[in-house]
């Protein structure tokens, strides 16, 4: 058993290698441009540790976990695309530097490479191995194509329900998916392997209902990113449908002007109307919930307690975070 | 054995149904838009023929050749969000439909999909199934690049053999794999696969010194298409890359001013200059060259030669055309 930070380590060891051949070179040099403006390595950690959950770590799950770190970097870059933006992580986007029509291509090239990496592991578990990600990899197109169809829609339109559903494809189930993929690797049974994808599922939305926390209350100093950020882009968030469905008649029609005109005072005004709806206690309240669920849902998992301790460290990190 | 019009009418039958959920409705309304459009079916088909070449037809080869045509329409619909293409076979291309960005995400899916039905195959093939698929596709997108990376250079700067190897890349390659999933499914042989691969490959590339010779020379009213379109387009094909070759410095530069100034006259003046340094006979020779590879690749596969005669049928079909 190996903590979350010894796997983190291991892993971007074995990912640092040249993933792609030379030629033809702005194809590949595309390809490799996302993959060197980094990032966690979060989503193979988590295959890593489903593996070792249930038993030894195998070969199979550095596999499976480039798989899903390829994957995770094709969509990155596609969404980029999408999204029309500069940059990420403060470097520029891999469109901006190869044009929209190499960077298309790479990331097709990158998700076929995806298949080369799942097409190696062990013939026994291969067929379920390839549905689970498949699975995952569908969730995650649909969940960027609601996630675009929100934004052209007013806050009001948009369901709270809806929205939890849309983040949980776009953000939370290849994390899921990843903790299940480890855990066929580590030979885990249907039900073991349904509690631990319910985990990941769940500690995905509460991680994803504290960075709009953060975004809106937290420490800029510590947060590492603008205050109000979310606000000044009138962008969907926990915070704001929730807030919407909380206020009363008069604080919605306030908020709307808000969010229609962006005077200078936006950001101030809007955690005021969120802080007298009591939606920052609200946003504390739900990430328990989601929170307490994932454990709830590691408690099930059939295996000695101490296996589960770094599962359990993972969690407490991202989930306590202020930056 | 059943003709390849039986197997196009067979496998059209088995495509004809709902490929994707309903929702999220822009995302599969684009993915499903791409095959309304239609085509001949011809890649899945020779993956059925490559199969019925040395045993009897499993449902098996019905779910790789979907595969190859879903990854087919996979391509046309990202490439002509690359071309900036409006139109394809008179219908509007998907991204003027649904947008760019919904017609990345369809892409996307429909490549994920594609997996999904190589994954049902025979666990005793699939490992081979899927690399041999996954070369190909990567194969094609390197194809697509060095096609996009030649378009920005002068005709001059494009050496011969480099296009022939990108054409081979980015029309040939799937049609050998195609053949060669459908041997494997049949139980062939790695010396018989390979044949039949090279049968593909050869009959692909004398197939597009046709297209190229018939949107030349061909008779407008039977191809079909405006006589010297790719022409007109300063579109780089065998002919044009040949000529330069052939012809004589004179004839070169007066060949190069014809392209840069387009004069009214152009398709008239480009084909007089063609026909006097014989590159009309030489595309009929080298048209026959690489059909003579593609029929003694044939020739070599250890199998009966009645078992040949639904190849060599739609061989000569495909070459024969005059639209």
């Amino acid at each position: 058993m190996q903590s979350f930070q010894d796997l983190i380590a291991q892993f971007s060891q074995h990912f640092e290698k040249q993933h792609f051949p030379e030629q033809p070179g702005k194809l590949y040099g595309a390809a490799s441009h996302i993959l060197e403006i980094g990032g966690k390595r979060i989503r193979p950690v988590l295959c890593l540790m489903g593996n070792e959950l249930f038993d030894t770590l195998r070969p199979d799950a550095f596999e499976v976990g480039t798989a899903v770190e390829l994957f995770h970097n094709f969509t990155l870059l596609h969404d980029d695309i999408m999204d029309k933006a500069p940059l990420r992580r403060g470097k520029a986007t891999v469109h901006t530097v190869y044009g929209e029509s190499a960077a298309i291509l790479a990331g097709d090239v990158m998700l076929i490479n995806v298949y080369e990496h799942l097409n190696k592991v062990d013939p026994h578990y291969k067929q379920k191995i390839i549905a689970v990600f498949n699975k995952a990899a569908i969730e995650v197109c649909e969940g960027q194509q609601l996630d675009m169809d929100f934004e052209g829609m007013d806050p009001e339109q948009v369901q709270y329900d809806d929205y939890v559903y849309m983040i949980g494809l776009k953000t939370s189930v290849l994390l899921a998916a990843s903790l299940q993929l480890g855990a066929i690797i580590g030979g885990a049974g249907d039900g073991n392997q349904q509690h631990i994808y319910s985990f990941g599922k769940n500690i995905g939305i509460a991680f994803q209902i504290q960075d709009d926390y953060l975004d809106a209350f937290g420490d800029p100093e510590k947060f590492g990113k603008q205050q109000g950020g979310d606000i000044l882009a009138n962008k969907k968030t926990f915070l704001l449908l929730k807030a919407l469905e909380l206020c009363s008649p008069a604080q919605r029609e306030e908020l709307k002007l808000l969010l229609e005109t962006s005077p200078a005072d936006k950001v101030e005004r809007v955690l005021e109307l969120f802080r007298s709806c009591k939606v920052d206690e609200w946003a504390e309240k739900e990430k328990e919930r989601f929170q307490q669920l994932a454990f709830q849902s590691l408690d099930n998992i059939a295996v000695l307690s101490n296996r589960k301790a770094p599962l359990m460290e993972l969690a407490n990190y991202l989930l306590n975070r202020q930056q």
